[in-house]
């Protein structure tokens, strides 16, 4: 089968190669990859950077966005067939620790996540345990299942808070910041923030989602918009990964208010607790993954609005075969793009 | 002024006459009726019924759901400015209770209910203590400022669940169950079911605000129609008032789900504990008022949306001079409405 | 292997008598039973009522609440060993519906009950999947870790409110309801209220483990004596399966208070809505089983208190061997006991 | 009146002066002060440090820990008597503002706080708004009565996480790191850790409350000794102020707990948030005041229990006649205490 494979454990690029397809495991299912989303894990490990060379041991197939049609499947799975399209979760989980007996196997002790610890989907076909199967509803648009994934993060991330009827700011507008905009949409948070850095593209698409105010920090003082536009926030999704965003979000939240972090984190972060957590008696959230399965269910409910899903398929930005990899990893690096998919068939 | 006054504790009408205007009271203020709608609760009065005759004490100016205009404040209350235009919220707590000092006004132990115990808004003038007073936006159209009291029911009782993603069952399509069902397209629902007895006006008005099926359970079997749609549902608001439709809520709700409770019942229900609520893992939950004042909050933000702003105006049908209120209680008491407003200007 | 089989579908006795030991079952363990208790089921099925007809299909070895010793394990199964000493959690879920994907096992859509609709615990062996399996600390007494099974549901209700602090009355006073007040103590509850029908050596039992209050309905007046001691209560854990009891409660359930019920109602409950439920703004809770795992830990948690365990301890009353059968059940059956144990060595 | 007052805006002392006695405000009761605590604060203020020149305006007579008896209330007063016996609640809202309204008078928008904005209890009469009268239990302890104010601090603490069954580490052993952990044995905390710096008697006397192990930051390495006796915990409660404990918090904190800070940080904290927070799933809550009402109740709940009494009853270590105001101030200086009270009397 073709595979996107980083081959070797050094700088340099990911090759499309012929390579064995994966054998069924017990309790697994076999899917043949229809549509394969590229993450920014992906770029990282593309990249190869200092995050990917601690992290990711080569030779490895990577990408963990994906659905496709189920072909084979080992006899213990009873209740998914062959022929199902599914959505893959990545958060493959040991079912017996603590985290997974009490609802939380998103952060099992001894996880293994797909296309990072173990081949994933960028590749004709990909194998997973029936416990990370997500089966979907006939009725979802291929491209919307193929990103639920991403999709499941800001749902995760909005619904960590309560932001029915509140005041919201996004800091991070990549494709899951985006969503997250269209996720607040449509759960009636009230005045909603689009904050990005510099990237006009992705400021013009989270306005065009609905975010009501869109700020871009490079020229605007992010603290004077929100507090002349809605005197501040009672929720901050920060989904930037810019330590000066979490402050920046602390600055605009309100006493008593949440804030919600996504974002991965290169550089620490310098904070007073006094001001900033203790006295505006604040709580913060990291968040990462999504709940299995509560989040998938919530996200599947969603789904059924059709304005939503209008807003889901404007993020997806562009579309490329598998054959164009290079290419679509080079219109992901550049940020000028919402969510990219690349089609197998 | 002018005033709708129920005059003698017996049988029959109320009477429009003009009687003197309200004195203020200490931390209290003076209103400037512009725009007052009928509640079931006026009805009730109107019709004077078993429950008016066990609750009411004649002559007693009724009404409670207003808009107005601030015209005089007592010197203590200092964030509250004649030229004000306030609603006021009708439960009047003592402030010192268990429940007041624990953020439940609204169900205080010494509540004294504007229009029901004390003179109310079906007046040229109303005085409400300043805890009772919502400061509206400006920019809020006068009718929907006015309708914020039943609106604020429906608020409540939808967020007393989880409903975000999820399917709903409304029972009750009376203005605040039509109001409940906006407030769920709001929020992201998922597929919402709305249940009426036999009135076609108010089931139409249920499909129009956005229930995605609609259910006359004089004809239909609602049960079978809610399994044959989506299996069942995962929360029921009860807003009939009719014990039977809490034995079909319980029938429809799935196994963990919630039923809340907003109706006024006259018969008592009999249910199998077991089977319905202990083995399905249920939870009921009465539903009474609005919370003081985080209900009011959620209210605003929600309202910043032009979408959901539509469709409580759409539930508005009904509009008259205040000089034809029993013109507007004929039709209020046929049930061929939505909210109906009576303006005193 | 001895084993204690209903054996025909009729009324009649439970015969003790040599079986096949059972076999071990793909992703199980086997476990040499050590000590067996006696459940409110056991006895259901024992008397062989109407309950026990309409859901028992003989022949069945019955039992679920016990502790024993892994003998052997399938090859899947990789964090429990031979030699370990467990606890078997009875509620046997399929892992793919919605409820067991949402962190809600105990109420899986395709539940099957150990001792219910499969061979169970009175005997030498049993087998159990390992999702089944609770590892005990191996600190805890033998005696503790076998009645975990009605500690959970103990525990799984008193924490299904919030009762740190707040006023509780407990309905019912076997087992369970000597747990819970037990449970209460060791949460730091305020003023707990035992209640009992008739039963001394039950209410004196509650009275030991720590109850502030009893009281006999048969002889006294529920409402009027928690009035008189507290002017009512936060909190109300129903676990006598009286109607009467809930209306009881219901009464002197403070307005925002919560009654739980993990009883099973024979007869059917008729209740005022308005005036117990809305207007008092009330939530029932239905509870059924133990959270899977999360009451678990809560009472690993709670057992390291040495005052605890001691209640517990006492609520164990009675202690027979296994070739005993018939003589434990009798004093089950006269209801003069706590927790009755069986041991199988 | 007897009064300590910090007189001038200045380094030097405070005095032990005659002034007049306070007059009675609208709305507000007059108290004759019968025991008065010293708190942190208090000290900040007689050393007259950093924040205390920033913060305060002198003349002021500092003081808010007190218990005293009504000697006159004003007429708009109706729930509060003269011979009360009343402990004040220091957070004196504005009552209109968004968090006023919403359950959260403690961090009002427009806090004033008594004995830092406005005169307090360090003399023989204090006024105070009726709505910050706690009404006392007429069976409690005089000097229970009179540390309720840091009492509540340590149960709003412990309550804002989810403590019932869980491994608990208590960083800070001052007054409230020690009525934290009394707090945590009486709602049944699992195993419970307190942790100070060097501090013999204040580690002593954790010990002697009922922390299970107690560690000495200065001669151990907390995250080994912790992870070597319980491989983690469930939740941090952070009253030390130092930024390192926040580190060693979340260090020792298993993935999904929650770390709470009470403390004042004067130095700002350095973090890495993807592998402490993000990937961890942590819940950071910045905890002040205590909720208005809710802890005050929970607090009167808890204290029925003797146990828990005698425990807040050990924590109060040292009692002075005001007279000896300086002598008392330089035990508290000196580390070497409990809760200080002082005695008008």
């Amino acid at each position: 089968m073709r595979a996107a494979v980083k081959v070797y454990p050094e700088a340099g690029g990911t090759e499309i190669r012929e390579v064995d397809s994966p054998k069924l495991e017990p309790a697994s299912v076999l899917v043949k990859v229809e549509t394969v989303g590229i993450c920014g894990t992906d770029l990282h490990i593309y990249r190869w950077d200092e995050w990917a060379r601690s992290c990711i041991k080569p030779p490895l197939i990577y990408g963990h966005e994906f659905v496709g049609e189920v072909v084979e499947k080992s006899s213990e799975v009873s209740w998914v067939n062959v022929g199902d399209r599914i959505t893959g979760e990545g958060h493959i989980a040991c079912g017996h620790c603590y985290n997974c007996r009490t609802g939380r196997q998103h952060i099992c002790e001894n996880l293994v996540s797909l296309g990072v610890n173990r081949d994933g989907a960028f590749a004709d076909y990909v194998t997973l345990p029936e416990n990370n199967v997500w089966l979907n509803d006939p009725s979802l648009p291929s491209d919307i299942c193929a990103v639920q994934d991403p999709l499941g993060n800001a749902v995760h991330t909005v619904l960590s808070a309560d932001c029915v009827g509140k005041d919201v700011a996004v800091f991070g507008l990549g494709p899951i910041g985006s969503m997250a905009v269209a996720v607040l949409r449509a759960i009636g948070a009230s005045t909603i923030f689009g904050i990005g850095r510099s990237n006009d593209y992705r400021i013009n698409l989270a306005r065009e989602i609905g975010a009501h105010h869109t700020i871009k920090t490079s020229e605007q003082n992010v603290v004077d918009e929100v507090k002349h536009e809605a005197g501040g926030v009672d929720v901050v999704l920060e989904m930037s990964g810019n330590p000066q965003a979490v402050l920046d979000g602390l600055s605009v939240l309100r006493p008593g208010g949440q804030i919600s972090l996504l974002g991965t984190y290169t550089r620490p972060l310098t904070v007073d607790l006094s001001s900033n957590i203790v006295f505006k008696y604040v709580t913060i959230k990291g968040i990462t993954g999504r709940l299995m399965y509560d989040t998938w269910y919530q996200m599947r409910g969603l789904l059924r609005d059709s304005k939503f899903r209008a807003n889901i398929e404007k993020i997806i930005t562009h579309r490329y075969k598998f054959e164009d990899f290079h290419k679509a990893m080079g219109v992901m690096d550049s940020g000028n793009s919402g969510k990219i998919l690349m089609y197998m068939g």
